[in-house]
């Protein structure tokens, strides 16, 4: 007891540094509160109070307690001028007639990881990422950037980076439950069509931008605005006969941002190999959910 | 000293729950890894492990240290057959015509905040979350709900619900800078269309699923797949001749989720007011970046 009673004083340090730690961590959990919990445990009292963002989007403090010069105050400054908007307009039955069209279109569209090597015209990619760069965005901040690959020795590069990845994602990272769920699509760690694809295009979400006065410029919601973008790409790879499979490499990222000397700012989001079918492409035979599952009419 | 002394074994006793606050809290930290922190200022060194999903996905721990009973084995138990996959091919020429085609439509999309009361055809609407649900998802999960409020009552509870919030968010959680942003776009708290808008579609992420057995089933990437259909349901608009704004209201969706009486493993994503454009309608009189701005070629 005497022993311990010399030991009272760092006892008493000790927890004053664990009070501390305890502090800091609730103090950051704070900053960045994540929406409800898992299996909605959450606390329900006023529950819409004070949910994040859903989304990484990184936003400068409104307080001005932190450091908060490298960002601009505004993202723009003029004032826009409005003009008038008025799209083209169909008659009901010709609205009908092409709300129908379109959906047999996409409704063809398939996930293809098997892809030839037939070269594909250029103008129609570059096409294809027009349309995707119509997407709207958070704040009109357009943060994406779409990266185009031909060169072999490149989609090589980024083969051996992603399959040496996903070999440790689907043996140690992803768990049993979710290679089973894979597996039934025949998907594994290895990638051919990274190397026999004409085109690999890696899409980046910007998750800051950076103006001219070297400045950085919020990029709200960059994440849902880059995938909006995404579901508008594959419209238009549909809309041509090209074929392709929405990937998101888990952990290749920053190896891919080096090798494509892509900046900080630049995440990568999705990679899609895009090409022609080949002769013998097949796909698991899904079905997809009737509209009665999916839709609730209020 | 004496008195301190007999407090001794307390403070051991509170030293031991403090250190094991700490171990839970670091778990928790462990269990969802958040990937680079602001500015770039992550660690360097093998940046590419560990990352972590980039999506608030539930996934089951691998290990079975948690109780783990909620959740299925695995998603599907079938092995699918696979199938021939032929789509439809167009020679060269076509190709370059539709591409530019789809680009001339799509390019012509704004987001419209003034849109008429005229009725729209509910098939036409059918029609258009139809294909939003051909969107590819994490391991074929189509984890997303779509609700269709046409009920005028709704229409105005979801009004104001959402202006109460965006008041709020426009006031005080969102700051000056992002107000700044969005002044241009003249777009405030005030959300008229609520009101006017024929249809207002409301899609749900669905968090996790559930499967017919009761056990929790996972969605992997759900907020990307749903972000994803989106697009596709955007361009399905479009290609109808109708407009919307595509809106994330801030901490609405708790309060949404629970008028319209959907499940927990359901959250807000976004919120589309759906109809013709209003004949004295007006946008912002906004530039798209080039294709040199968001393509790289390599």
């Amino acid at each position: 007891m005497a022993f311990l009673s010399v030991l009272t004083p760092v006892f008493v340090a000790v927890l004053c540094v664990m009070i501390g730690l305890i502090f800091i961590n609730s103090r950051k959990t704070d900053r960045v509160p994540r929406p409800e919990t898992k299996g909605g445990s959450k606390v329900e009292s006023r529950p819409w109070v004070d949910q994040d963002l859903q989304d990484d989007t990184e936003i400068t403090p409104r307080d001005g307690r932190s450091k908060d010069d490298d960002w601009a105050d505004s993202n723009e400054e003029e004032d826009l001028p409005h003009v008038p908007y008025s799209p083209p307009r169909y008659p009901v039955e010709r609205m009908l007639e092409r709300s129908q069209d379109f959906y047999s279109v996409m409704n063809q569209r398939r996930s293809v990881r098997f892809i030839s090597s037939e070269p594909v015209p250029r103008d129609v990619i570059d096409n294809v990422i027009r349309t995707a760069g119509t997407a709207p965005s958070g704040a009109h901040t357009e943060p994406w950037t779409f990266v185009v690959v031909s060169d072999p020795e490149t989609k090589h590069q980024i083969r051996l980076i992603v399959e040496e990845e996903e070999e440790v994602n689907y043996r140690q990272r992803m768990g049993d439950k979710w290679v089973n769920d894979l597996a039934r699509l025949r998907t594994n760690w290895i990638k051919e069509y990274l190397d026999v694809a004409p085109y690999l295009l890696l899409i980046f979400k910007q998750t800051y931008g950076i103006l001219p006065n070297g400045k950085k410029k919020t990029h709200y919601y960059n994440e849902i605005s880059v995938s909006i973008s995404c579901g508008i790409l594959l419209a238009a790879l549909q809309n041509v006969g090209l074929v392709t499979v929405t990937s998101t490499p888990l952990n290749c990222g920053p190896q891919l941002r080096l090798l494509l000397k892509r900046p900080a700012n630049e995440k990568l989001l999705m990679l899609l190999p895009v090409g022609y079918p080949a002769s013998d492409a097949t796909v698991p035979d899904l079905k997809r959910k009737p509209l009665d599952d999916i839709i609730v009419r209020v």
